[in-house]
């Protein structure tokens, strides 16, 4: 298989147009996840399945860090392939689903037992399921009033910080974002260094994604926004979700803002070396 | 790849000579399971891997249905891969292992994320490699006085069955076995209609593997050792596990009795029809 991969804008969103002049004739498939996990930005997925079907490709979004925070439906994107886990919706880790569009044909890359129509062999992990239908049961009842909620918290949580520390910089903060994920820069400060400070005070953080912990290259989603290396790994990423209260924000903002001067007074170093 | 597939003898046995016999300078791998599914057989995989390391090829056992029934000891077996299940002994469904004996070199089958040292992409499911492990320790702690339990619950059912039903017999009986599985041959029965029987009755037994349920084929376990098209559909399989008693065991031979008199006498046809 031969892979295009297609650029990002500086707020981290795919132009459509870059889609289209990828296209080759040989294009069977066009990939483009529909929230990114490290900034929350969110990407034109119904133009670009429109792209795909005039081309006749198959369309295919990987909606993982979309579910539960934006709405999502199928039909107004139009993808012939939508990927989603339990696990980020409050059911337990352990389950996935893959919608497939009626007449899209796939195929199966693991062989062995006759499960789930001899597309995954394996027993099925039936209570996985079950929870993940009732954690979908309860979004389609809740799912937007506690949007609505979180992006409350979470602009109360930016417009704190853009005020109160200096030289910070919400990543993406012109794109459309999922309501929870606020990617933030601060400058001349190492990204481990304020988890940690963080960490000791009470609050989770990261500086990366998950699926490239212990890596110590700087996020290559940040790089592909164009940030520098030094403004990379001085990123932090805050999630909220369900359990956070307006409380926690604020006590957030007050343990950051102390972090962050404390980091910048005893490692003015990193600067230099960063 | 080009597979071999080696024969079972009447007793659902490997020979290890005909794994001998069938190498070739091209094999890299030998897979037998350890215990099968349906029988409970037991392979001798220590000799299996012995042969494999002569011939400069890796061995692997399929172990899911072993773990938690015989002993398991990687070193006593001689294995270099061995595939182990959370759900097989009474942790949640959606986990599993995978032993690597240090220095066998395996690639990966699944691309993406940098989890499990890039072998298998994905958000670990914590809980559940957390439940696996409470699971083997109690395994550790009691699995022989269990296995010793559930080998006087099986060969009690056994007996009763082979004493007061004309016409039954244990599939692979004469073969080193699992202490809680029975695979059983109802002569001139229809399996589906017992195991219907049963439920009825309030007992859950399986008339083939749950890999392949919903195939109208006869089990290709029970015609690989031999058996008839009718012989393998008027098969049972018994499975005995830590919440099951001997009160349990001789209510279900009570209603096996009737159960096997009353479908021979209301459905003769099926002698003949089978």
């Amino acid at each position: 298989m031969e892979v295009t991969r297609v650029p990002v804008g500086p707020e981290g969103i795919v132009d459509p147009g870059d889609i289209r002049r990828a296209l080759r004739p040989s294009t069977v498939l066009i990939s483009v996840m529909h929230a990114n996990n490290e900034l929350g930005t969110v990407q034109p997925i119904a133009e670009i399945a429109g792209i795909a079907h005039e081309a006749g490709a198959v369309s295919h979004s990987d909606g993982v860090q979309a579910l539960g925070k934006i709405p999502v439906d199928v039909e107004a994107l139009g993808v012939d392939l939508y990927s989603i886990t339990g696990h980020k919706v409050y059911a337990p880790k352990g389950e996935g689903a893959l919608f497939v569009r009626k007449g899209t044909a796939i195929g199966s890359i693991q062989f062995g037992g006759h499960h789930e129509r001899d597309r995954r062999p394996g027993t099925e992990n039936v209570p996985g399921a079950v929870a993940f239908g009732a954690a979908a049961a309860w979004l389609i009842e809740n799912g937007q009033a506690e949007a609505a909620r979180l992006q409350g918290l979470r602009d109360r949580m930016e417009a704190a910080i853009l005020g109160r520390v200096p030289g910070a910089s919400v990543n993406g903060g012109g794109a459309p974002r999922t309501p929870n994920t606020s990617s933030i820069c601060f400058d001349g400060i190492r990204g481990e260094a304020l988890v940690i400070a963080l960490d000791l005070r009470g609050f989770a953080v990261s500086s990366g994604a998950a699926c490239s912990s212990g890596a110590v290259e700087p996020s290559h989603v940040l790089t592909a926004i164009g940030l520098s290396a030094d403004r990379a790994r001085g990123t932090i990423r805050f999630s909220l979700g369900r359990l956070n209260t307006a409380e926690q924000v604020d006590a957030l903002v007050e343990a950051l803002v102390e972090a962050v001067g404390q980091l910048r007074r005893i490692a003015p170093a990193e600067r230099a070396h960063a």
